[in-house]
């Protein structure tokens, strides 16, 4: 089973009350493109990242809104931030690492909230079933390339509005060398 | 077949003389830390590299000085200078990136010389013989943990004066979430 590349930079989510703190009242986020996963996009707000240790600026602001306040980095920006986050799904931030996030009307110190994504591929119940896959939370993906290889532990990310895709963290491209739009190779099996 | 992981961050080897050119005439580097490599160690010189992009500072000089000089970098460091490396085995520069060097004493303007080095493992021809790799130039390596998989093309690099190792780049070990010291698993077949 094929299934196309999404590669994730480091970037955030916020709650409408979030964003008002950080960019300030009734401040409204600017869809500037489209992401492939339906209502998702990519905003011109960027927030800068902050720890005891270092600052990671440039950060964007993945729009729409959401329940939680999400930062989502690679191992390569927790090595310079000095943290040290858990490998979560979207949305599981508790006990997840405190950060500061700094906007350009005001600033969050947040106890938790900072994760390294888990890998996971964006799926509808009917794909889950159509390519043989309903027995499975997890599954093994094949990458192509001199370094490419097997990745495991890849979440099934199972939801009626999703576009099929498997999301990686820049460090995952960059060790593979894989790029937005590559192919992988879904193979069953969850670990190895 | 077990084999302990070493990660190397980007670093550079020198030849004698563009070690002069450098660090300046009669300049000898000092051997601050062997490594697990038979005569190589960490040295306490650093240089900076330069492109017309961007520039990385305190990048290490491994010793002793070669016969070529090699600059090993990652795909994000690639990224960050705006280079766009070939994936080399040590010492096959011919026609890698350009890239400039910049030390104390002076500075060397390259037009080849850095590379992503390839996934490596040292290996005895004694060892490659008792551990059943007699017919393998390629292994496929399992790599623990959450982030974990199988990479492949990790090439067998077979030296009379080597410490059984595999050698990945810090692109590799932040993706896969692994660091010095832990263990993974070579399994036969050089690709997927």
């Amino acid at each position: 089973m094929k299934v196309s590349i999404g590669v994730s930079n480091r970037h955030v989510h916020l709650t409408d009350s979030d964003l008002c703190i950080l960019f300030g009242e009734n401040f409204k986020l600017n869809n500037i493109k489209n992401l492939n996963q339906p209502k998702q996009f990519v905003s011109d707000s960027f927030v800068t990242l902050k720890t005891e240790k270092s600052v990671i600026n440039n950060v964007r602001v993945v729009g729409p809104t959401r329940s939680y306040t999400q930062i989502e980095i690679s191992k390569t920006d927790a090595f310079k931030l000095g943290l040290n986050p858990p490998v979560r799904e979207s949305g599981d931030i508790k006990g997840s690492s405190p950060i500061t996030i700094v906007g350009p009307a005001g600033s969050l110190k947040l106890n938790e909230g900072c994760i390294i994504a888990d890998r996971h591929i964006h799926i509808t119940p009917h794909q889950k079933e159509l390519y043989g896959l309903s027995n499975y939370d997890k599954v093994n993906v094949i990458l192509p390339g001199i370094k490419g290889g097997m990745i495991s532990n890849v979440s099934l990310k199972v939801s009626e509005e999703s576009f099929f895709e498997l999301h990686l963290d820049l460090d995952d491209a960059n060790a593979h060398l894989v790029k937005n739009g590559d192919i992988a190779t879904i193979i069953e099996g969850g670990d190895l």
